[in-house]
């Protein structure tokens, strides 16, 4: 299993700050979406600079446009790139070309997909597919159970990721699970009073 | 019926001079995706200082951390801020909340979006609910009958705008059927040889 910890909703100087601390300390560094949104590719460019160890992923939540996107994200020293499972599936394949084109890694982030569009969308082998609880939605989220109901549902899927609340409890879980690839992190990691205490702890439970 | 151009997949430079070029000569200036995730709220705070007779419109495509997205782009300088209607019931709730306490639009797009998720968003009577054709699908798209289904699917839903490959052909006949508020119009005008002449065109087709 490989942890990814999530920057989000800080200026650029603190994620640059937060990403040289973190660097060689988690598997993977996602840029969250709101460092996207706020500072488009400069950001990228910029994590990019300060990691050496750890892999860059670009949460773009590509919906459209999924050429652009992809090959903007990847040029600009992303490694693993996000597009919503709720995208059509022409924008699916398009980011998928790119991914494999350039060696690079396309996430599907399955936020408020259905059953049914899943089946449509599992012939990626190559991609991580990402169950993803909204940080808006207001109710719970089991995830070892949320996991153990997808595997089952459908199995052709083999590279899962996580993403939602995790806390470590729900890390050491997963881990004993054995199920996930890719545990997502965020404020329990990057808000933490200590981030690098904070990650130590979850890369200790994501690695058993 | 108000025109709303749409400005994608050009250098930041190159958008504010067209930005300049049809200010005041388009009802609403879109900046596109492309340029959201290329450039961020730098891009918001560039084109703002250039409009003086124009509303801008961010496609900013949230789909999830609806109040923080929103807040960002009304406060750069958006008028209107796009949500896609695929997120979570909270996340649309979020962006509204923001845009109605601001005093500005919130504008669903309903890219990829079934008939059963429409009827479950259909109760934001401010918001201007996007017809979407994705640039990446490849199949066809006729904007004036799809307008027509719509209305008698969703006569509760109001507020209408329509994108996805619109000419001025498609334009004409959305105007003399006039249920559609917005028509959105991206490379037809500004990758059009004379962009000041394509709006033209466009501005007396809508304006009927």
């Amino acid at each position: 299993m490989r942890l990814q910890a999530a920057i989000d909703r800080v200026s650029l100087e603190d994620a640059v700050a937060l990403a040289k601390q973190l660097d060689g300390k988690t598997d993977i560094l996602e840029m969250g979406t709101s460092l996207v949104k706020d500072y488009g590719n400069l950001a990228i460019v910029k994590l990019r600079e300060v990691l050496t160890h750890t892999t860059l992923l670009v949460d773009s939540k590509t919906i459209d446009e999924g050429a652009y996107e992809f090959n903007q994200a990847f040029r600009h020293g992303g490694d693993i790139v996000t597009v919503m499972g709720a995208a059509s599936e022409d924008t699916l394949k398009a980011c998928y070309e790119v991914a494999q084109k350039e060696n690079k890694t396309m996430m599907i982030d399955l936020l408020e997909v259905a059953d049914e569009k899943i089946e449509k969308i599992k012939n990626f082998p190559e991609a991580i597919y990402a169950l993803h609880h909204s940080v808006d939605r207001k109710d719970q989220f089991n995830a070892a159970s949320s996991v153990e109901d997808f595997r089952k549902k459908h199995p052709e899927i083999k590279r899962l990721a996580i993403a939602g609340g995790i806390d470590l409890e729900q890390a050491n879980l997963l881990a004993e699970q054995g199920i996930i690839e890719v545990v997502i992190v965020g404020s329990k990691i990057t808000k933490a009073e200590d981030p690098l205490k904070a990650v130590k702890e979850f890369m200790g439970a994501v690695h058993i």
